[in-house]
């Protein structure tokens, strides 16, 4: 029977991190995408994503600066928005939005053809303040942001575009890069909405201090 | 630039799991599990979803008559419990519970210097009528609650044990195989809320004859 290591509940995390850093190896990490880099393997034990994430030039620097400005948060799951660090997240002023569950943008979707994901970008680019995007599903969603940043409709202070699957996620994350938005995109199929609130979770602790 | 493929949104589920099983090729998967290891395969991008699933004798058929029956599911995560369809489950008669950000969860896991998620199952264990768990984090969940049933302090009528990560969990997935109750598990380190919300959602869209 394999054997259970006794460890505190405090220390399960850092312990996690530790094997991490090390099984990554001699590999060189920028500092500043490291803690983004490690927690997304920390929640997926996948190591691609010390190979597939994509930052825009000052992404880190620049979203942190946003969270510490009190931006919000909008998810496109409410499993994302469940992931996040709300308590973190309210330290700076800030909260996490997720319209796509709302009545009113589901029925426009069916009427319109579209997603909820399109419906729900449109109703977070009427928020007010700076925000935050964590896309973590829905391609669509994505492909409506970064055209909506385009015609000036919504000026994202970054977006974190880690859809997941295979119709259309690969195009969504490429639109994304080639856009010249902050962002932080994970090339290629893989994401989702626990790699979507890692990537917010991993900005909040870099932004409170701890890491 | 890529072409964005031209898709209606009711479609982009069922062409993804074309994909999926194009890609899978001539691989013979138990029909009973397919439509589970796609659906992780679908959540994640992740075709390891192929080869790390166990499942124990007869635990789909177990399950589905369970979630029939109006089973409770138990989640270890909010992020688990935001992610399962709840209209369908409720259907049947189902609700999820999460007893994990309970702030007297949290008191005594401080004073017995457990983990949350321990106290979380005690919590559940006392909930009546079927139960199935769907532990996609923490390790020491699982092995509390397979340490629970043996004593027969509970008698779940399933658990889906995919915890993912670096500490524990490997030896937790191995405890419940090992433990010959009925179950779904990843083996190796991968898994996740994600994973342990689609792996119910299938398990309710078998039960509600979609698939």
């Amino acid at each position: 029977m394999l054997k259970i290591e006794n460890i505190r509940p405090a220390d399960i995390e850092s312990r996690s991190f530790e094997i991490i850093t090390q099984e990554l190896g001699p590999r060189q990490l920028d500092p500043r995408q490291a803690p983004i880099i490690k927690r997304c393997i920390h929640t997926s034990a996948d190591f691609d994503y010390a190979d597939n994430l994509y930052f825009s030039d000052g992404a880190v620097e620049r979203m942190l600066a946003a969270l510490r400005a009190g931006a919000h948060i909008v998810t496109d799951t409410q499993m994302a928005r469940a992931g996040i660090n709300k308590t973190v997240l309210a330290r700076f002023g800030g909260q996490v939005h997720c319209f796509m569950s709302d009545s009113d943008v589901a029925a426009e979707a069916r009427q319109r053809q579209v997603t909820r994901a399109v419906v729900s970008m449109e109703r977070a680019a009427a928020l007010s303040g700076p925000l935050l995007f964590a896309i973590g599903n829905a391609p669509t969603a994505l492909l409506h942001l970064v055209e909506l940043a385009g015609q000036g409709c919504v000026g994202p202070a970054g977006i974190i575009g880690v859809p997941v699957g295979f119709v259309n996620v690969i195009e969504s994350k490429e639109r994304l890069i080639e856009s010249g938005l902050c962002c932080i995109a994970a090339r290629g199929r893989k994401g989702g909405s626990n790699i979507a609130a890692c990537i917010c979770n991993a900005l909040l602790y870099m932004a409170d201090g701890r890491q």
